[in-house]
């Protein structure tokens, strides 16, 4: 599938190979992409964001991630300056600009910078972003067979949803990047975290799946509610396979037979060790294996899919 | 005391009347300083940082705070590419470029850029920066004999330190942001957050003292262990005002006579009101007039403070 996204390449604008960003109302090469050291979208995380995917040439489920993003702006009290139309617009531009047919696109919007002396985070004049470079990977495609090498993490907890809203994309990334430590310390990649009460939360940027007793459970609370996440559980419901977002005991999630994150970032990813021990018989069971090609052929259909014009 | 530290003003150098900025290893004006948005310490708060400040002229307990910003960026496991020698040498420069006598300077480092696809945090190349601009006042000189008025949030309780350490100095601030938010909408600005146990824990940049029972207390846990607070504990040790960091209960909290913040941006600010209801008798209590006149002596104290040279 990688190699149908890499298909029938647009050339890039000059200087636009590496990405491309909108900021300040100017579209720039990503390398000029920067925000002020003393915007508090930096310097107090005050900042929320999105990240849709382009896949062979077209959005996927352009409208589902700008609706995440705009509520989570309104969570935080965020004023966008452009609508709907006017971000798909932009990250159309953006995405011709670069020629990508796979690409990572993200959209942000930062509190901005507080007048000398004004604290008062209602007065801010908040800032868009967005920028457009190749799609990422968060587990490599070539590692498909073989899988993540998980671990849940000891050293640390996840924030709990009562001091930042898991639900609302944010940067308080703290507890995940130890948790990346840890994982890379104990000589795995992908570390999972827990909440206070013992159950499994997500990851370093993507959700989790258990198949257990005949049943995929993904966590119900203290995770972001992924648009990856979410497509598996429609899909899921239209292949009969029961599936719910529940709460998910450790205990529960190592019962499991099959295990997979999700992420725009990758799609589907099985899980096929935890802790050092295989899950399953060690490689991606089958349940994870068809939600997987469903989650690709879904990206042919119209419903989910924004086709983005190439020509300047 | 504002006055003195604006006297013998010395003019800044072009460009640099409004901060200067230590970027990339070259000195901007503080309007150019800015972070990649690929930064993972903005794009995942993966960054630490530490203020200092000047006071007529001079650093006031530099090596305190340098000795603290060493200590965050080892836990975050985070290479400064200059000794404590390198920094204070480039702090000194941002200062006289600015020209200012009263001065809030601070140091940050960020875990960098990822190389394309590799996740692991052990690689990355950090970053560090280092700005001057006209000292910050947390709560206006002209408001000193107002003082604060503070409220407990109600809506979000601070992250525990088995998610994010406190103690390392972080931009996790989505819920202090709430709480600021909370605090305006409630008429008041100064929000101070409990934790999961009903304690007591900080403000939005500031600690906080109870004086109850003829004692002084701070919270011992889920707070910064701030330079000011250290201070007043040591000024209110040699005074003879028995005072310690202890688990600090609301009830505890709201029993007190007098209230206090501290922080290096504004040093000991009275809270005289705390959710509407006035502290003590309303006005800054003999404690916290006696202890802010000791901080500001401290200011001229030989043990303490590192003179800047403005000389070029």
């Amino acid at each position: 599938m990688s190699e149908l996204a890499q298909a029938d390449p647009v050339p890039a604008g000059p200087g636009f190979d590496q990405g491309a960003a909108y900021v300040r109302g100017q579209f720039v090469p990503i390398e000029e992409a920067t925000v002020p050291v003393l915007d508090v979208g930096f310097s107090r995380s005050d900042v929320t964001y999105d990240v849709v995917a382009v896949w062979e040439g077209a959005f996927f489920r352009l409208h589902d991630h700008l609706e995440r993003f705009e509520r989570s702006c309104r969570e935080l009290r965020l004023m966008l300056e452009h609508d709907r139309d006017g971000i798909a617009s932009i990250l159309m531009e953006l995405v011709r600009l670069t020629g990508l047919r796979a690409a990572y696109v993200e959209t942000l919007c930062t509190r901005g910078i507080d007048r000398a002396g004004v604290r008062d985070p209602r007065t801010f004049e908040n800032q868009f972003i967005a920028y457009a470079i190749p799609y990422v990977w968060l587990l490599k495609p070539g590692d498909g067979d073989t899988g993540m090498d998980a671990v849940i993490a000891r050293t640390v907890r996840r924030i709990p949803s009562a001091s930042v809203d898991p639900t609302v994309k944010n940067f308080h990334w703290g507890d995940l990047t130890r948790g990346l430590y840890e994982a890379y310390d104990r000589g795995a990649h992908y570390p999972i975290l827990l909440d206070y009460e013992g159950n499994v939360t997500e990851g370093a940027g993507y959700n989790v799946f258990a198949f257990v007793d005949g049943r995929l459970l993904t966590p119900s609370s203290g995770a972001l509610e992924g648009i990856t996440r979410r497509t598996i559980l429609e899909l899921a419901g239209r292949e009969g396979i029961p599936a719910e977002a529940a709460p998910l005991p450790e205990e529960t999630f190592r019962a499991a037979t099959e295990l997979f994150a999700t992420s725009t970032a990758g799609g589907v990813m099985p899980i096929v060790s935890l802790d050092g021990q295989p899950v399953g018989d060690g490689g991606p069971g089958p349940i994870t294996v068809r939600l997987r090609e469903l989650y690709w052929q879904a990206h042919e259909d119209p419903r989910y899919i924004t086709p983005v014009d190439y020509s300047s």
